[in-house]
Order: structure tokens, then C-alpha cells, then sequence
């Protein structure tokens, strides 16, 4: 069977790395199947979904990281022709991807004990988004 | 259900970033299937897939970003031992990856407004390339 | 149908690339699932999965790009918070990614000729490490 919901949350922008595991295991729980696999996708060609340990060192460290690939203050052609300045945005949504795939059992998500699932937005301005989410599998 | 599909097209090579998004789309409804999820899958170890504002500024952008992180001119050892001189475009698709998840729904992938997806082609000449989809859900 | 699987190994941790696509065409073929989907993920905040071609020059090259990303001996404000010294390991876990959809066909995984699955443990010491198989498809 299929369970199709979606998480909208709100942010801040300029690279804001969200955990939004909690939502995720309420989401899960809520469907009802016990086993099968998550398909987790960032509708958006600025946002992005990944895993990390969701402590502010670390997400801090992964900016810095995203920084040094596709620097805020470097010349993006896509500024040139849009100006609206988020040039950035799209190159490192479209380098860490928009979806995750991830198991689920006993109607749980299988994350690793450290390991949380975050929305980035890497918009230059607050955003409204959406996060989709089709739960298959078996009750 | 599930629906085996693929699309097969030639590339120039040279991380040429190539629009499918059209093609996904005429598949998914092809398929029949109106709920459910595509796995979208770059066979071969050159080629990555991801989603962009398909816009030739945001494109070159992201050739530029990727040329900072695997640059074509620095030593490879894989060019040493192979000697095909692909070294980087092996490094590249590993980074960017070869599979997304997406959901579908009312017979459509579920892409933001200005999300496309896009076949990434590092290799260092034309490839012809072949994406799998592979579409589950219910009519 | 589902079958839920899983891989256990050891790593040497420190960027340790394994090929494991002989143990994933094992359980893909021992699920007896004809046609379908594998979601392959790394359970835990300091691996990742991809594709690649696992030949020990790319593997070396690869581990050369990661360390311009994201490099071991700058600061990481993790470290400062925890002191276990992996700072890098999170940043390059979650800029790879946990995980992968890789469609399967006659009974095994549609990957290129020479595309193969490999687990990455960043993490900064060896590691017993859990991939995840869930194999949703037909017999």
C-alpha cells in the first residue's frame, strides 16, 4: 500500500538546516505500515535533504563545507541573467540532491543512533516549504 | 504495480547537463500509474542524475562549482593505471550519485515549479547513456 | 511484495571505500524478488553509500576530492563540542548521502558495466558498519 503525506515548514533561509526527524517518525507512525521503504523529497531547485547528527557544531561545520564548494560571493551567472541573487542557492541544492530513500520497520525509519534527517534551504530569503513524503510497504 | 522503463539518449560528454525532465514526465503518465514513487537510476559510472533550474546561467554555475571540487587538469591516478584520461569524471558522478527517489502523484512527478531533473554526463567524450525508471505505485 | 535485508561489515574507518555490490547482488538474488527496487542505506552519521567504478586509483582520487571538501585538520566546531576528533566524518557523510535507489531487473541491480556499490566509513577509527537493503518489488 501507499500513504502519501508531506511536511511544510518554514524557514529562515541562507543555508538553514532543519531536523525534521521528529515530523518524519510522527509521519511514518501515522501511515500505519510497519515495513517498507520512505521516499523523502525537498520539492524546490534551492532546497535540499540529507542526513547529519543535528548538533550545532556540526551543522555549522557543513556549512562551512557548502561555503568553500559554492562560495555565497563569487560571480554566478545565473544572477546575471535572474538577479535575484540565489545563483549559490541552486548549485548547492543541486550538488548535496533533493530526495533520500529510507528504510522503514516495525514502523519506524532505520536511522543510525546519531543520525537525523534535515531540510536545508539554501534560498537567500525565508521560504515556505515543502517537504513530500510517499511511505510504501505493508501494515 | 510496478512499470520498467528507460530512457536512452546520446551526450556530448564533458559534464554536459541535459534537461530530461520532459521525458520523466511523458513516462510517468505513460506508465499508467497515478500514485506512488520512480526510482530514477544513471547506469554507468560517468554519469550522475540530479534536479536544477534547468537555465543555462544556473547550468554553467554548477559546471563551475564541480570543476572546483574534481578539477579536470590536476593528476588522477585512475589515468595513470587506465589511461582513458576520465579520472575526474569518475570522481564527479560518485559525488553527485547516480539515483533519485521521487514521488509521483496524480500521475506526475512531484518537481517544484522551476525543479528539472537533469542526466549529468562527466565523461570525457559523447556517451550514449541510458536512465532507468522504475515506477511502483497504484492506478 | 517487501524483503528486508541487511549488510554487517567492518571497516577500517578514516574514508575506508568498500566495494560491496557482490553481497548486494547476493541478497537482491537470494530475495527471490524478480523486479523492482532496492533502497540501500547506510544506517549512521559518519557512512555513506554511492556508486563508483572500485578500482584502487579512482578510489584514491576520490578520497583526494573529499578532502578538499572537507578537509581533517581544519577546525570543526563538533570537535570542540565533543572532542571524539570526527568532525570531518559528519560534514563528508552527509554531502555523499546515506543512500541509494537502484532498480532491479531479472533478479539483479540495473548497474553499469563497471558502476559498483560501494560503503564509505568516514568515521575516524574502524567501525562495525550496517547497510540496509529493502527490496520492494515481484516475483
Amino acid at each position: 500500500m501507499l500513504v502519501k503525506d508531506s511536511i511544510t515548514l518554514r524557514t529562515k533561509g541562507d543555508t538553514d538546516i532543519i531536523d525534521i526527524t521528529n515530523q518524519v517518525k510522527t509521519k511514518v507512525s501515522a501511515s500505519g505500515i510497519s515495513d517498507g521503504a520512505l521516499c523523502l523529497f525537498a520539492a524546490g531547485s534551492t532546497a535540499a535533504v540529507t542526513t547529519i547528527e543535528a548538533e550545532r557544531g556540526v551543522i555549522n561545520d557543513l556549512k562551512k563545507a557548502i561555503e568553500r564548494i559554492a562560495p555565497k560571493d563569487i560571480h554566478y551567472e545565473h544572477d546575471m541573467a535572474w538577479g535575484d541573487g540565489n545563483g549559490h542557492a541552486h548549485v548547492r541544492a543541486a550538488i548535496i540532491g533533493p530526495s533520500l530513500s529510507i528504510p522503514i520497520s516495525k514502523g519506524s525509519p532505520l536511522l543510525g543512533t546519531w543520525q537525523q534527517v534535515v531540510l536545508i534551504d539554501f534560498d537567500n530569503r525565508p521560504r515556505k516549504r515543502r517537504v513530500v513524503l510517499h511511505i510504501t510497504g505493508e501494515k
